[in-house]
Formats: C-alpha cells, structure tokens, sequence
C-alpha cells in the first residue's frame, strides 16, 4: 500500500483570485510545502540540503484540476516519491479538503551543484542517497 | 505554418527565490499573462468576457523547465491555442529570452458560468464561439 | 499588560527572493494571516463576516524591517487590536523567530459593504460591533 | 517642481483575490517595479549592483491606499528619490489609473554589502554615489 506524507494548512487570502477561488498557481506553491514536509519526515530539512551546495530544481510539473480550494479551507497537502535514480527524482501529490479531492499533480527534479549542472547523488552525498533510496521501498510499500 | 501570439515582459525581483532564479510556479502565472494578451490580440478582453459571466479556469497544467530565468530578464511569452470545443479549449506556452527557449507548457481549460458548472460557449455566446473557432483555423496556418 | 493573539507558521521557499531572505512584500500577507487568526480567536472567522457582505480593506499600513525572515524559518505571528470604532480598525504586529523581533508593523482598516462604500457596523451588526469593543478592551489588559 | 519618473504596466490576474481588487500586499511589488525602472532610467540597472555585492533592501515602508486597482487596469507607477545619504535612501510613489491617485507610498532603505551589513556607498562606489546625488538634486528640481 502507498504511503503518504500528510501535512495540514490554511488557505491564505492573499492565494484567493477575483474568481473567489485559489489561484491555479499556487498549487504549486503547495507541492512544494508537501516537499518539504517529506524531507522532514525523513529527519532532515531541505533547507540543510541547499547549505551543502545541493539544489532540487523542478524541470517538469503537472497539475490536475478538480475542485477549487477556498480561502480559510483547512487543507491537506499528501505527498509520495515516486521514483528515484542517481541524478533524478519523481513525486506524487494529492491535496484534500476533508475527503473530497480538489487537485493531483506529479513534479520532476534533477539534482543540480551550485552552478545548475546535474550531479551524480549517489557520489556527491551516499548517505542521502541511501536514505532516500530506502524511503522509496518504505512508501512502495514493498 | 503556427501562429504565435508574443508579448514581451520583464522578470521582477519578486518573482525569483533563493536559488537565483525565477520561482517555478510564477511560469503558470506568465502563461496566463499570455493568454490575456492572446484574447487582447482578437479585439476582445478577458475582463469583458468574465463581466459577462462566462470564466475559463484551468482544468489540466503541464509545464516543461529547461533554462531558468533571471530577475530583469527580457522574457518572450508566446501563446497558441492548439485545439477548441464548444466547452473547451487548450493553450501552448513558449518562454524565451531572445532566441534562447526556456520553457514551455500546456494549459487546458474549460468554460463555465458563475456557479462553476461548465456551459457550451455556442449556446451561450455565439458570437465569441464563432470568433475562437475562426482563429483557431488562423493559428494552424490552415 | 497588552494581548497579543500568537500563530506559528514556516517560512516557504516561494516567499524568498535572490537576496536569500524573505521578500519584503510577503510581510503584509503574514500581518494578513494573523489578522484572520486573531478573528478565529474570538469564535468567528473573517470569511463568515465577508459572506454576510462585510469587508474589511486595509487603507493604511506601516512596516519596520529590523532582521530579515529566512527559508524554513518557525516564525511567530503576534497580532493585537489597537484601535476601534463604528468604522474603523487599527491592528498592530509583531514577528518574531523564538525571542528575535524581525518585523514590525499596523494596518488601519474602514468596514465596507458589497459596494466598496463605507458602513457603520453598529448599525449594520450590533453583535460584532459589540464582540469587538470587548474585545478591545481586554487587549489593552483595562 | 519634482521630477517622478514613470512607467506602465497591466494589472495581472493572479494580483487579485476574492474581493475583486488588487491584493493590498501587491502594491510593494509594484513600488520595487518603480525603483527598478528608476534606476534604469539613470542608465544602469539594479541587477548589476547586486552584481558588484551591494543591496539596498527595504527598512520601512508605508502605504496610503485610496482606490483599488483592478485585473487588466493599465497602471502608471511614479517614482521619485526623497532623501539620499551615504547610508540610505527614501523613494516616494504613486499610482495611478488615469489621472486616478490609487495608492501612495514610501520606502527606506540602506545600503549594505553581502553579508547584510550596511556600508558606505561614498567609500564604496564613488561614482555610483555621485551619480545618485546628482539624481536627487535634479528630482527635487534644484
């Protein structure tokens, strides 16, 4: 069975467009917190990865569009890892409010050095490499 | 041959992050932009559109990074709808900075009145449905 | 003694620019957010307020940056009524990282109706008038 | 008489939220537009003197808001150099909408070098200082 990340957080006003709704944007914005939730549930901070010199850009994102989250909604951001090499990183998300669905999306990253170009992981950082290539058995359930 | 609509833009401080780069979800929000200047570009507003109460939010998103852009950039938005329906329609992004592409991505979308639920555009606005269409066929060069 | 209403929350990637550090803008969305917890606080929220077609705008604001706010960062949002009358709300903030003050700041604001125009919110709610005026005295600690 | 110095751009869809207007908080993003164009206006960019290792991040803002803006409205951003010593300087802005005063505003800020200690900009750039200097004295219409 997979596992997931779950995180909790309000809509925030400023989020809201004139449609009354959350802009499509932000979605994004929400992946990127369930990411970084991830990487703390797994003992360690994005933001420690980055003072290493490790960067995780995003090269492709998609987003699907369900329901509309609403300012004030108490939202759940689920995120999974879906694949993972040496050099890159796939993951799933699912936001939430309460049961209902609103919207689903994938993000791919490669890992990157101070300069954008990609680095091997398994030969700049083993330990991470190890650590995250573990918690993908853990949430394939395998 | 593909008819592009472009509209030129500058990066703004606040659009870019810690990594030195423009954040990844503001690239949703320059397609949108294009769109704005896409529908401009037929003589009509998105603004007019929306006042009728007719709106065209985002159903599906897809988004392919492969150069990052940088704060005071000169960024090309060029914008293309690729197909259209009575209920719906779907945008191709280009992002450069002078001849060099940085991104590109998809935005599908689907019309709906006030209450969110979807309508046909023929029935409730021939004239705009009529318009789409015909620019449609000018787009695919047809 | 004054009362301030306390939340915390984390600093997000998209909230910082290349300078590395917060970008200066996103303190009004944070002075926003514990406005909306302040309200919570008192048994009702802000948006039940706008559904009955109140509005609150903000007509003034004033921020002192004295530290920078950084990515990942637990901040303390602490907010305070300052000022109240039959048209016109004045909060104070203060953000803090455990015990360093990073940010200062008021927001001044007219009750409004659906029209943008100016309300007496006396006459138009008497209850949430009168919520507030106790409100108000037990912050200033009288 | 003063000098302001000016430029235009188009309120963007996302710069909304569910009240129909300009989110309040967008207003110091686009006072940075203004001081971006300013600067560009002296014949250099900002971009590059952060380039060289000197910011000039913001120490206090203050906002007026008289009318909101709305999506698609075609803006002039004013912007005008206040006081300047070796330490710091004052902007002042406007926005308008026509001849519609929206928003007014002011910002500090101070010089300081890459590890956010402040500097001063005589020692520093001679010709950069001199160059602002001369600035201000033409804006106030010396």
């Amino acid at each position: 069975m997979e596992n997931w990340n779950r995180h909790q957080m309000r809509v925030r006003y400023q989020e809201t467009d004139q449609m009354g709704v959350v802009y499509h944007a932000n979605y994004l914005n929400w992946f990127e917190i369930g990411r970084t939730e991830w990487i703390r549930s797994l003992g360690l901070t994005y933001r420690d990865i980055e003072a290493k010199g490790l960067y995780l850009p995003v090269t492709d994102a998609k987003i699907h569009y369900k329901k509309p989250a609403r300012y004030d909604d108490k939202i759940e951001v689920q995120t999974r890892l879906v694949s993972f090499t040496n050099v890159r990183m796939k993951f799933a998300y699912r936001l939430l409010r309460e049961n209902d669905l609103l919207v689903e999306g994938e993000t791919d990253h490669v890992w990157v050095g101070r300069n954008f170009r990609p680095v091997r992981l398994d030969k700049i950082d083993l330990s991470l490499y190890t650590l995250l290539k573990n918690q993908l058995q853990m949430e394939e359930g395998g």
